[in-house]
């Protein structure tokens, strides 16, 4: 069998890429032409003119995301830029296709300027029914995030932050299903707090969680440093979403002792297995740092880890992205939300948990496959209920 | 059956628009997950970085086209907006795919600052091998267009332009060759003067025309009027495409007398019989305007007209943009063009004309259907010999 990275290579370049566009319609003959094209289309043009909600009706807006990166992020590999980046969104593409029955479609951004980012988005926003914001480096992430969410009416999607952000949260509450702890007695550490961790770190809040510690490259967060801490950092202090340890000289190692669940959205090898074993009973580790996590999965186990979850597909318990945002836009688009909201990305994590049932739930089966092909549905449901909720 | 309108709407709402993106490869496993997306994906995106020409290996740019519009020129509808105009460029995507196996994407612009629709097309355009600029007002289409060809890398065509004076040349190579007429002994009056009419003067003029005269909403073009002109019939006049009539008083009944063609790319009812009878011996008739023909059809015939074109798909002779712009785009993304020169443009309207041989031209067929399967092909070999010729 041939290397993994040559066949990736072969498989892109006998394609030319990953996406196309088609047809919905025939094209035949004259007929058809007249229907589709000059002079018939005149008419769904006139009507959508009369009442501009009608393009929902008589175009493809309704089902279409624009996947939207200056390729500042991309995977584990930085700052490549917008052109090395497309080949990763016209993954995201099928990703949205194949899971979601979603059409998306990938526009890589020539500037790195967030409000131009934001002035660009909004001018093209028309042929998209949601936008879903790909692998731009924080904190833009955020500001750009947050202007589009105010300022278009179609939802507006950062995956990074809260696609990882709804996974690992069903990830905790199926732990929490079979080893039978409670969300509000748990002690989280959570390493990383940019874009994604912050995110995490207030969903779990709103679990009930009240205990998250939080660690990053310049150490354990305490309010010595606040002075010193980025944007994204200070809102989840002025939050309350973090606690600080008593100690102001507290390490990695002092807040790991106890701690029930080690969360990582960080780099390679931040935790050991000393760490792991000076941590509570039946500990849970979430490290998702790709492609090499926090700990290995080896290790994790060997030190005691009850359940041991990463990003990677080759081991159990993946917390993969595509569990959460094919159904989470196939439901919003169902409904056609304007936003997409804390309540619905909660909708989602629960879904994506209870798809398992209590009998099927294992250790090494705590979050189902990204292949399962009851995720989307059941997630896009959720959805779709949380929205009319909120609509009523 | 049903009258074309309420099909139209009919067929647009069942199939909620037109377009789809779809996957080019299988995603049924994780091993099809992990060379299409993470970790495998990363490889590609490596090759990229390293040489950026290779984003035409590994992704769908070389054969994908963005198709523009800001909605302020809609077919015969005007100015009806982005979201009102998003079904013909749905439509415009289909044809390209159907005629020319181009991919095509509608992006529809939320201004009308042409300054700002530059650079959001600049900045939009690493997942695009091409541009088609679609439908936006004059003079503002010809300042876009004519930046986007200086500023990007690949082409960029404004087909409400240049496809009209490319279908219009075939017409025209074909009318002579059945008449017997020569380009040279022409005298053609047009009618319109915009950037449809500025592009077709300009091609004619390519041709070996030597005497074009031109007509507009203000009347005869003449030397006098000169500084009332707007900068597109300034450029014609100071390139000398167009002559003027002697009497600075002549009307067009005047121009028309012994004219050898009228071409029209104006409005319903310009002209009439009386002005066709005065004409020269087989007169060559080219009523464009859209639905409503400067004449109509039967009066054209009735008036003696040797050759009738229109814009109408349920008369003989249609002059349809569609005959163009597949081939033109499928001959520049498989030769990797960086613009769509003015040879280029001609060697597509004389591989149109040349599809139809001596013994099949008639007064009623000197232009392809735009059916004819041998058209976009033809066309597009055209293209690419061109291109290797202006490459050596």
């Amino acid at each position: 069998m041939k290397d993994l990275k040559q066949r990736s290579l072969e498989l892109h370049l006998k394609n030319k890429g990953k996406i196309s566009v088609i047809s919905k319609i025939k094209l035949e003959n004259a007929d058809d032409l007249s229907l589709a094209y000059s002079p018939g289309v005149a008419e769904p043009c006139l009507e959508i003119q009369k009442d501009e909600s009608k393009i929902y009706d008589y175009t493809s807006k309704g089902n279409m995301v624009a996947i939207i990166s200056d390729g500042s992020a991309v995977l584990g590999l930085g700052n490549i830029g917008p052109k090395a980046g497309l080949p990763v969104m016209e993954g995201k593409a099928i990703l949205f296709k194949e899971f979601g029955g979603v059409d998306a479609f990938p526009i890589m951004l020539n500037t790195n300027d967030q409000d131009e980012i934001v002035e660009i988005v909004k001018n093209i926003s028309i042929s998209f029914g949601g936008i879903n914001l790909e692998d731009i480096s924080a904190p833009r992430c955020v500001y750009i995030e947050r202007r589009l969410k105010k300022e278009l009416d179609i939802p507006v999607f950062h995956d990074d932050q809260h696609g990882t952000a709804i996974v690992t949260t069903a990830a905790l509450i199926n732990a929490c299903r079979l080893s039978g702890k409670k969300m509000e007695d748990l002690k989280i550490v959570l390493s990383g707090t940019g874009s994604a961790g912050s995110s995490i770190a207030r969903m779990l809040k709103d679990c009930g969680v009240k205990e998250i510690l939080a660690f990053n490259r310049k150490g354990v967060v305490n309010k010595d440093k606040y002075a010193k801490y980025k944007f994204l950092l200070k809102e989840l202090l002025d939050d309350n979403i973090i606690s600080y340890p008593q100690s102001p000289t507290a390490t990695l190692s002092d807040i790991m002792i106890d701690a029930d669940v080690f969360v990582g959205v960080s780099v390679a090898n931040v935790i050991n297995k000393e760490m792991i074993q000076s941590m509570s009973d039946k500990p849970f580790i979430f490290a998702m740092a790709n492609p090499n996590p926090e700990i290995s999965y080896e290790d994790a186990i060997a030190a005691g880890a009850y359940v041991m979850g990463t990003g990677r597909s080759d081991y159990p318990n993946q917390i993969n992205n595509v569990l959460a945002f094919p159904g989470l836009f196939r439901g919003a688009l169902d409904a056609r939300t304007k936003n997409i909201t804390e309540a619905m990305k909660m909708a989602a994590a629960k879904a994506i948990a209870l798809i398992l049932e209590d009998s099927e739930l294992r250790t090494d089966y705590i979050i189902p496959s990204p292949f399962d092909k009851r995720v989307s549905y059941e997630v896009s449901e959720a959805v779709k209920k949380e929205a009319q909720k909120e609509k009523a």
